[in-house]
């Protein structure tokens, strides 16, 4: 399939990589040209501009936030449409208001539209392992279930309309993110009772709680070790405050996204907002008293 | 092995058949005489009095609050010094302060205290599957490994004083309380963005969040099916409240186990007490205005 | 002087007839011709754009929101300079964000730019009872004080940059909101208890809380009646976010308005998003299972 | 008329000074004997035990806490019963279920039992300026209403069952405490964005806050001078925590209750727990990044 990857960061490299190595046709563009140059070596072919990547039959884009994709897609790409049958497969997290009004523009341009957020981080996508939420058009998703195939190892149908994914990527962020508090404030909870916290979380990722999230958070909050960094903790706010707004878009009050919200601004506060969002965690433990 | 145990409801029911079935000679007490007689079928034999109870080698005790515990061991089994050597095996879950008053009763009356909460509801006790988080003496627990081995399937060391493995028990009570206000909050969140919560249960549960915490408590959830009871709501507000009082001892503010105070008080005021303690969620569901 | 007041809402009429009633020379805008009419027969002429109203030496504005600003000042009234000195008084709440955005493109176009939102609903207004917080280039507040005695009684100078009026504003509106989820907490633990929340609200507001805040919302909340609107509850629910937004973007977790906005969701989710935003009072009882 | 005091604090001396200087006949007994002694230079009349205190036609006790209370009137003074008629009248504020314990006590011994908490620091209770917050029985009050009308400027009679002042008095330190964190976090707030709080707190203070609460309060914080101690933070905190404790047996959720008792522990593990209970503020301002 002839296909264009907008957006070259971590994440993005890695989903060109797996679509090059099933065989895909592939054209890149990325703002700043570098993250281009090695894919090349590699087979891609880079496009001039955002229009010429939506002349391929599908545009998979993983850019950074909001921000970027109202530049990228609303200002340039989709400025005049592309012409011909072709699909956008979002892959990035955005919030849902923006979600919603790409939805309008898709239609409006004659472009199928499907979101397609991914679960895992950027080692997970080079694997080829990250799962994939997909909402949108059926029959647009049937078209580039091959390309969903090469990136990661499920797809997850979650909706006709794709802000359902964005929404539900959110939700799993969310969750992500309140483990990591209740493994904070337990954490603090033993700590001040003489304990160590790597005795609760080996208890705790061996029953009750065996599973990745707690498996590959729990003991970088009981090291108190933050970086390397996975996942940056000024971007765990953005997650946790589209939520919120998701949120109360729809009338649903969040009080655990509220304390992480605090929490996290309490973090950045406090110098951690580049490190590792798990450094949320400090927060209980510096509350609490505790180096 | 000479054991007695003291407290017959379902748990410990599910105590006394284990070593009943492991070959130990087992006597029984229970405030209500109901629950011994079909335990004396199984060969146990029935104490008169909590303190003839103590006149085995260990007692294991399951009783089912403080003031049980106040009322049984300190009124009654202890008054009276046994006399003989005897290990204690507190097994059910208490406040952390009554934990420390029978460390030093305990050590005042020469009898050797062990606590040894356990993960698991009753169909888990029966089958032989409970954790057992247990601290005190280190020869005292060996002394009594048989028996901990009859009851559980593995026993996790936590600390060398009683009331730390109190503290990691609620610990642990507390991050399942958080576990199933975060599915609520993210089910009510995709509800209001007309997705069924089943999906995002699906996607949860098979990836991040694939433990035991989830599986069990995702579907009830997701359901809205909060009966049969495995934990009764209202005593799930208590161990919160133990926990958030350990905090409050021990100088850890716990900004989740508060939420989940003013909701489980929430969900009591609007008549679901008796429930399982998932229902807990019709809370983040009701105040979505979700039905 | 020669000034125009672009915005007619209750609150923009309100300072209009203040300015005409203090003998300036008063030209009038909104969006929708209607208010201005009456306007008119009391002495003020209708400008015929938000541009011909920058031709005054003064502009008022009282624009409902962060897009009504944008709408009218930026894309309009500003996107040719005035030409000539004149002197912008913003009287409505906005974001501190687009307040930063507006002394960025104030000072490109020339144009004086202070902030002057006020304290009091329209009848206060009307009656030329106001406490006005100003920021801003002390010189050009001086130059308009004479429009700021007539509109207010009071003006509070509180800083150098526009935006500080904006945080100022945002900080009271939210110790208003703090003190009306107070003693609806307040008065649902009373009414708990058997007890009529109106005497707890005479003690109250007739000892430690004898002021207007209390003095204005404890009997509305007492007798649970939110109607008539003083101030929509939905517009209550903006400024709490933008409180939040602004303890965002500078490094502040504030919990107590992050309360706040979860109970606003609540209530909206619950039917009263158009009610006085006192009747975010009804979510507390609510959640203690009172009518 | 004939009556004793109890419990000899800063503001059961003041008590018993006003009640000397109105003319009433004074016994005194306090468990350390020190402050008996100027009372006694002053007029008063030394009690041998709280049990010949209860021979008086009146007594007012001012115990610190739950723990006094039940050691000098359950334990000692009610272990026996008076034999005459005597009212006794609960300065002190304690929580719900001990008073409710006590309406039984009463009436079981014979004894009128009244509550009757005041607010007001002890400079306040030694110029006569308290405001008292009384319930019971409605005759028992009369006969006390010359004492009352000594003691304080004013009685509020808040309903006919003695815990219903108890939760009364709560429900006004609640709001106090709710007072303090809102201006904390609005302080916060406006520092954050290079305003000194000392300018919003004359605006608040002057306009819709104009009341001995933020009059007192507003600033202290704003100054961050937390000494001398009126009232202790760690009292702080246990009102709080009665007020919860309130809340959940009568089944109502107090979120920003729950909010305060996280500060006020956040407070103590910070080493303030002597200071003023105002020190709460600090909180907001350390999680903030301020000094």
């Amino acid at each position: 399939m002839d296909v264009a990857v907008i957006g070259l960061g971590a994440m993005g490299q890695g989903l060109a990589r797996s679509l090059l190595k099933a065989g895909h046709k592939v054209r890149v563009w990325n703002r700043s040209p570098g993250p281009a140059e090695s894919l090349m070596r590699e087979g891609a072919r880079r496009a001039k501009d955002p229009a010429e990547a939506f002349q391929a039959d599908a545009v998979v884009t993983m850019l950074a936030n909001d921000q970027a994709v109202r530049a990228v897609i609303l200002d340039e790409a989709l400025s005049h449409p592309p012409g011909h049958h072709v699909v956008h497969v979002m892959a990035s997290t955005i919030s849902v208001g923006l979600c919603r009004t790409l939805e309008e523009v898709h239609r409006d341009a004659g472009v199928d539209f499907i979101a397609a957020p991914v679960l895992g981080r950027p080692d997970v996508a080079a694997a080829g392992e990250l799962n994939i939420l997909v909402a949108g058009d059926e029959k647009a998703v049937r078209r580039v279930q091959p390309l969903l195939d090469a990136i990661g190892k499920k797809t997850w149908r979650v909706g006709d309309q794709p802000h359902q994914a964005s929404v539900t990527k959110l939700a799993a962020n969310f969750m992500l993110a309140s483990a990591m508090e209740a493994l904070a404030e337990a954490f603090a909870l033993v700590r001040r009772h003489d304990l160590d916290a790597h005795i609760l979380n080996e208890v705790l990722t061996n029953t009750l709680f065996a599973a990745p999230a707690y498996k590959v958070y729990g003991p970088l909050i009981a090291d108190q070790r933050f970086e390397p960094v996975g996942f940056k903790l000024t971007l765990g706010l953005k997650d946790v405050r589209l939520a919120l707004e998701a949120g109360e878009a729809a009338g649903a009050p969040l009080p655990f996204a509220s304390i992480l919200r605090d929490n996290f601004i309490d973090a950045i506060a406090h110098g951690d907002g580049d490190k590792d969002w798990s450094a949320v965690a400090k927060v209980a433990a510096r509350r609490a008293g505790l180096a």
